[in-house]
């Protein structure tokens, strides 16, 4: 029995999000169908991020056992081959056996897109977030940069989690502008529920100027969810970056 | 009765083209669907590109006549409340009564993206062409320096087509990289049916080796479209610039 690791590629616009579920499709359900379809056993997967409804990735971490004699390597092209179009395995190659991807230490890196103008543009419409509202990047620059470091992000937690520590450490945000769009990059040792797309809808808040950049470090204080800015949509979220920390 | 023009941006993906059809949902045919409904007269718009099945647009030009009492600068947001959100309407202007945008002269500018790679990136795979080979943008480059000009472009047009005329003027092609995408950006004074497409094709072609540079001379003298190379996907073409010259 040999434990191999994935690197997954998605559109989330389809799926019911990372996680497998009874009765909707998801990521999870899709590659756990076809690889037992692929190597004929009853595959399991253990994923990284469990992403939410409507989020993508470019590289989220699935693990599993098999017997297969599959090479390692030759696994992303097999499984490609049974895959929908919006799944893509980028990466396969066989991992110790006692790696597990939830249990180590990461960095992973989020990229938030938002599209500003007088009218939406349906072609960016699945990977963006669109705004009418002109957004001040510096004073969001300057918000975000007291998210930096080790903090309690509760108030940027959805309230419906269960998690007892709530303390994560971003290493950077940063704001940057391509073209018309604004992309939020966040890269963390961790992320609560929601918490790229709560840091997200503050910033975007701050940029059009209904909530002030110097209140953030009492956002962060108040430790409750209602005091920041709201969720922004599924859509402009991707996971960009993954790193196992030695 | 006034004239009205609008400028179009599109998802292609949903729609057999632009050109209206009997059973096929079209760009065209939403836009008369719902500016009858806006309005309440029977509006049939003229359209200014007829782009294919799953070609997109940042501005495609649809003009109709009305008796609407909607201020004509105000009639993209009323319209856009009703259409689906893969169609935006960008522009709503009044123009003269005698102007029909496909008899004017025109400046089109088309992009083509192509995605290289080892696997498909599927948040990209509606809007960009991939291949596993690795392009030699430079060749490109001289083989599109070929295009440049008044030609002759039969052998760069579906054989279906019918049209009698088949010279036509390209300004200018440029191919820029962006991250691990090429763009190849076409501008003239109007295209053959699939003319960008087989251009695009042709280029690819160049980039993997298959075609040298130096036989575009050879493809163009040939006015025959066997000579050329393949038609590109739909997917990677983008109307992304039309300008009505005075």
């Amino acid at each position: 029995m040999k434990r191999f690791m994935l690197t997954v590629a998605y559109d989330g616009t389809a799926y019911f999000g990372f996680q497998v579920q009874k009765s909707h499709r998801t990521i999870e359900g899709e590659l756990n169908k076809y690889l037992s379809v692929l190597t004929g056993e009853e595959i399991r997967v253990i994923g990284a991020s469990r992403t939410d409804t409507g989020v993508h990735a470019l590289c989220n971490i699935a693990v599993f056992d098999s017997e297969t004699t599959i090479p390692a390597s030759k696994l992303a092209y097999a499984l490609n081959r049974y895959l929908p179009e919006d799944i893509r395995i980028q990466k396969s190659e066989e991992v110790d056996g006692n790696f597990h991807p939830r249990h180590c230490d990461t960095r992973k890196t989020y990229e938030y897109r938002i599209t500003t103008g007088e009218f939406p543009i349906p072609t960016k419409r699945l990977y963006s977030c669109f705004t009418y509202h002109t957004l001040d990047i510096h004073k969001m620059r300057e918000a975000a940069a007291y998210l930096e470091g080790e903090h309690d992000f509760k108030s940027f937690c959805a309230t419906a989690s269960i998690v007892e520590n709530t303390v994560r450490t971003i290493h950077f945000i940063t704001i940057t502008e391509q073209d018309e769009d604004i992309i939020i990059r966040v890269c963390g040792n961790g992320f609560l529920y929601n918490m790229v797309r709560i840091i997200a809808g503050t910033l975007m808040e701050v940029g059009n100027g209904k909530i002030p950049s110097e209140s953030l470090p009492h956002i962060l204080n108040a430790k409750n969810r209602t005091i920041a800015g709201p969720t922004a949509p599924a859509r402009g979220l991707m996971l960009v970056k993954y790193d196992f920390l030695a």
